[in-house]
């Protein structure tokens, strides 16, 4: 993927998507000892950044694929970007969701305009679920993260926050599927000037980090984290990227992750998801490796249930 | 006090305040039917607009009378916003506070570097304190509301909204000691065009709506709402600039406060403290009275203990 691929990206997508803004707090600069840029993509239209891929990808078919719709798997912020995504774009969204889903995020898919196919919540049962409509529809397959056009439309936030702040450092991303870790990669690569990128990854879904070790990608042993957007596993389209591109990657604990949100919370009066605390967590955590420098944050979303906060 | 006093007062802070941006948000102007801006305070320094005012009374001070210190009572936001801005400024702050008062609030005051003077939980017992210390060491009381200069400093948010957005039909902001709502109403009345503004009340704490109607300064009955920063009565500096320009007041109930807090955390994913919601409850609550028009709204503080949410 070229640099003009993330160009053309942006400018395509740019009419659907809010452009977030950047914040700082220099009272997290202190506790840090650096300077913190922390990009806003909770506040991205359905409040996380899966909405610039979600679009790019859409804005990539054919008319006549357009015409037969979307479909995907995921109970996550994807499900509603797509969901939102093809509503705002006049195409139908088909959501594969295990039946147990919380209502709440049923609820929303709905709420943007997504049709829920539900299913068991084995991911055997996904796939054939989505396959079962790709066939019967023939509408176009998109993965919430081993997807090129995903992958550059979530490139397009650290694009955007090194346009406002090209001199940094370090930025330093949440680590799920792989989709924003590789787009946020090759927009540093571009745009940044020697800019390193760092994954941030919970103990409890470490797979990158041991993928990065290994050479292959890695499965979850565990999943007992807060952070639930990031319990997905790297595909083959990024994993690629993230060992060309990615600097290395921090894990941090539960704890570290429970601190970080309720600091941003506080301190910054955004609400986060605990998914986007682990950036945060990591920089506190590996303080050393930051000391003096600029360090962007991608604040990955702002999707949290209230009535079940870790505080 | 004229338009040039604002403008001066202007100048004189914004060396030491943020210049908040202003929200929209799409989904709260459909429920509403009205195109809403919302002034985000809570990104203010020390999570509230109490800053602008109690910065602008300290910098109004002679450098004989900064020297001796501002002493305050206030166990809320104005604690901390005096506390900060003497800090900025080199000046002394005494704070004084009932010894009944959240160890939270306490230990925020000496965060910020303020000297808290305890005493019994009555207006009386606090009143004598400050007073000891006015005599003993020769500070400066600044009330938090009914004082010219605090006016004053806190119409710079309404003031700044309106050089964003020049055509707002109404700007609804919430009352609790009046300083905020006297300062809005008069930069309201020298930089809009035809700009209304109207107070919001929680019905438990309606002694501004009475106050009104009576034409003197009415006290609470009760104080039962979550709304903690709007419990406070208005004063003879402030209720003849509430007389003169305030269009009306709408009162809330609790729920309704409760409900539009929600609605802000979860669809603009910022963090809002209760008082603040009482303004877009009020909007909501008398929507035929906004619909189609331009308002703005003054979210006037985040300061919230997330260890104790209403939901």
């Amino acid at each position: 993927m070229k640099k003009e691929d993330l160009i053309e990206c942006h400018k395509r997508i740019a009419p659907y998507i809010h452009r977030t803004p950047v914040f700082t707090s220099r009272l997290l600069n202190k506790m840090a000892g650096a300077e913190l840029f922390f990009k806003c993509e909770n506040f991205q239209r359905m409040g996380a950044y899966k909405m610039r891929g979600a679009t790019n990808a859409i804005l990539q078919l054919t008319e006549e694929q357009k015409g037969k719709g979307v479909v995907t798997h995921s109970s996550g912020n994807f499900a509603q970007a797509l969901s939102l995504a093809a509503k705002s774009l006049g195409v139908k969204a088909y959501i594969v969701m295990p039946s147990s889903a919380p209502q709440v995020k049923k609820d929303a898919v709905k709420e943007y305009g997504g049709k829920i196919i539900e299913c068991e919540s084995t991911l055997e049962a996904r796939i054939t679920a989505a396959q079962k409509i790709q066939m019967e529809i023939g509408t176009t397959f998109i993965h919430p993260s081993n997807n090129v056009d995903v992958i550059l439309g979530q490139g397009t936030a650290c694009m955007e926050l090194l346009g406002e702040q090209s001199d940094l450092d370090f930025v330093v991303v949440p680590v799920g599927g792989g989709g924003l870790i590789a787009g946020t990669a090759l927009a540093a690569h571009y745009f940044g000037k020697d800019c390193k990128v760092i994954g941030a990854e919970p103990f409890e879904v470490d797979d990158a980090y041991r993928s990065l070790k290994s050479g292959k990608i890695e499965l979850n042993k565990t999943t007992n984290t807060i952070a639930d957007g990031l319990k997905t596993q790297l595909g083959d389209k990024n994993f690629p990227l993230i060992q060309k591109y990615v600097n290395s990657i921090i894990r941090v604990t539960e704890e570290e992750i429970v601190n970080a949100m309720q600091l941003i919370w506080e301190r910054m009066k955004i609400i986060i998801e605990p998914s986007s605390a682990v950036a945060l967590a990591a920089v506190l955590r590996e303080k050393e490796k930051f000391i003096g420098k600029k360090v962007g944050i991608i604040v990955s979303g702002g999707n949290v249930d209230l009535k079940n906060l870790p505080f």
